[in-house]
């Protein structure tokens, strides 16, 4: 059998394009949070492309979204692929949405060749990968994959204190969320098409990355309290405040992580919250996020020792009381062999140059690895923009990805085991 | 003629409590801002009050609102007193309600002795005295004096960017600007009474203190423009995040106050807005506002131009676009030398040991010291504390004020010609 995909590369951008109107924001500044009117209406045009492809579609307790091209062998694990769509404030057209229209137009291109799956092929949309409504990301991933249990799932509030409970009903999601956990296997392998948000596919001038690890992201809540009063009325000497605080806070954190003795990790705050915000009152508390990565786990824990013990230090100097919270601290994940081997080889079959290399951004991807073999395709951006309206991916870069992606998953759709890649029945190669 | 005022401290504590309770939070926290319902339903309240005391009531386009006592010489110039009832979020109970309501009550308590005022008695509540809505703090009294302009006034927004043209005539302020402005010599006196918003009165066990001069505030807004992205995607060397910048200037504006050489200089970042302010993206955008404030106005200066070189080298060194825009920079006041004489015999009347002191905070009293002689009288505040829930003035010290305000207002109402106190025709002493 003889695979060759044709991408729509155009038909990608319209529907990029169609995506990026369900937004708070005006294009290109994008703002979809999870649960909100533009996420659900992104969500039902989604589901629409969905159907008009032939595939099946479900949604979970949470809103993951399931689209399933049913393979020969309905009851083998299934293939998969998928990303995120949700957007923090004023992000940009690409984070996430790459991943899932490209995912589904690699479906297409498959089916124009005649292609049938042996293996089913399952496109997933994954629920709130961005932390950006209840403070930690890739809710949806981590449920599916156990990480985080309905128990802990009931717990979660947004800032405006409602629970993740109420708000998901309200967006018509009511089912159990015991029912959101996947079977042990139910997954063959699990493939994440993302941009790099990253600069170093474009300074490379190399059109493909092929994801070997991913990161160990970690993330604290930093909250602190001093004194109030009126900036007129307290002296100097006497004061408490929790601002002054923060910032000695937040320049330690770019220190720490500047001086970890390698340039990869990366410290950055990038929440502040200031009460009671005014420009005639001394701030009384202040609530600090920071994000610390690094493709080597010791180095990132000892930057977050280093940050929790400067905490301490300028809360005790200042006389401000505070608490640490760690967020989250997951552990790196390696990339599943077979499928690194069917990307690579999958590269090989689209001519295509590839860089094997790390993210270190946090995805769906991280999570689907503790339940499926899982590998991760980086398509360039430019200037490693991400997360913000000028965030772009070139149509052709975005559409090389998405051939390389559909040979891929042709290639794990057609594994007759999962752990066996020599019993492969067919070469895709011409 | 001889005047013995009977202050009714329980009727002032009864009249602060219900004023409370018009908030946008629970009591003890208030927070009422200019035009908002609470602010609105609170002035119904008083104006009830000053119709129930038989005063003449009026308000002008902004909502400054007047209640007169009719003197037998209603051509003179006008004797006044007042403060202002709006509250930053979550403020106290006592900051501006005290001289409104304790005015109130000290015209309640000439009344009550059969006095009969010479020249009329104002008692004045300024529209938006705290910068809360408009970025500016005492809109009412700028205007009445002329500091701000009709034209001024109609560029204002508010941070959901209405105008505060817009919002006066919702609230049902529909007249014309340019009749804001008070005429000339229109008042022959004005007097503020307050809480002191400081610590000095308490530390000392002085009840009362009347105030010379009101310090030179000055207020700043600092913008600064860098580069987000993903806080996963970007290294540390080749960041531009203006939250790390803005933490070196409140750091900045910390030491430059400290090192002033004076205790009496204060400088505060009291406002501090991140964007996009999501824990995994690098701030592009921070705002900043900073508060100043001295007795002396060439000191307040100069910290003022080491902030702005600070903000300059900061940026410079970290490639952040800023600007600073000196929001207001108003010259302190010296209170009126015959006003002051009134408030010191006042005090003699009533028995009554006081301190003569600056303010260091910012009061409606520094713009009506434009158009009128004018001074100020402290009452302590537990701990100096301010513009918090926890802000307390003891019921005693409120009526002690209040007493000595009567005593204040019935002189000044009494004196024949604004200019001459020697022609004050009949000793208030026993």
């Amino acid at each position: 059998m003889l695979v060759r995909p044709l991408v729509d590369q155009e038909r990608i951008q319209r529907e990029i394009e169609t995506l990026a109107a369900f937004s708070e924001t005006p294009k290109p500044a994008i703002t979809r949070v999870v649960y909100t009117k533009p996420d659900l209406e992104a969500r039902a045009y989604l589901k629409q492309l969905f159907l008009e492809a032939g595939l099946q579609v479900r949604e979970d307790a949470l809103g993951n979204l399931f689209a399933r091209w049913e393979g020969s062998a309905p009851d083998l694990p299934v293939v998969a692929t998928g990303s995120h769509i949700d957007a923090i404030p004023y992000a940009g057209m690409y984070d996430g949405v790459v991943g899932v229209l490209g995912g589904l137009e690699a479906i297409r291109a498959l089916q124009r060749t005649g292609f049938k799956p042996f293996r089913s092929i399952e496109l997933l949309v994954f629920a709130a990968e961005e932390p950006t409504r209840f403070g930690i990301g890739c809710l949806g991933s981590r449920a599916l994959a156990g990480v985080l249990t309905p128990e802990s799932l009931r717990l979660l509030r947004d800032a405006e204190g409602r629970s993740l409970e109420e708000v998901r009903w309200e967006a018509g999601y009511m089912g159990s969320l015991e029912e959101v956990l996947l079977p042990s296997g139910y997954y063959a392998a699990f493939v994440e098409l993302h941009i790099e948000q990253g600069p170093v596919l474009e300074q490379e001038g190399i059109p493909l990355g092929v994801v070997t690890a991913i990161a160990a992201p970690a993330s604290l809540q930093v909250s602190l309290e001093g004194a109030g009063g009126h900036a007129g009325g307290v002296l100097m000497p006497e004061r408490r405040d929790a601002l002054c605080a923060a910032a000695e806070i937040i320049l330690g954190v770019e220190a720490f992580a500047k001086n970890s003795g390698s340039i990869n990790t990366v410290a950055t705050t990038g929440f502040c919250q200031v009460y009671p915000n005014a420009v005639n009152s001394i701030p009384s508390q202040v609530k600090l996020e920071i994000d610390v990565r690094d493709v080597e786990q010791s180095r990132r824990d000892q930057v977050i020792r280093q940050i929790i013990q400067g905490v301490e230090q300028v809360c005790t100097r200042r006389d401000i009381r505070y608490s640490v919270e760690i967020i989250n601290m997951d552990p790196p994940a390696k990339s599943g062999s077979e499928v690194l081997k069917a990307l690579v080889a999958a590269c090989g079959d689209a001519g295509v140059r590839f860089k094997l290399m790390v993210s270190r951004a946090y995805h769906d991807a991280l999570f689907m690895a503790r339940i499926a073999p899982t590998a991760m395709l980086f398509i360039p951006c430019r200037g490693g923009v991400s997360h913000r309206p000028d965030e772009y991916a070139a149509p052709e870069d975005i559409a090389r990805g998405v051939h390389v992606l559909a040979l891929a998953l042709a290639r794990l759709s057609l594994a007759q085991e999962r752990e066996s890649p020599k019993d492969e029945p067919t070469p895709l190669e011409d």
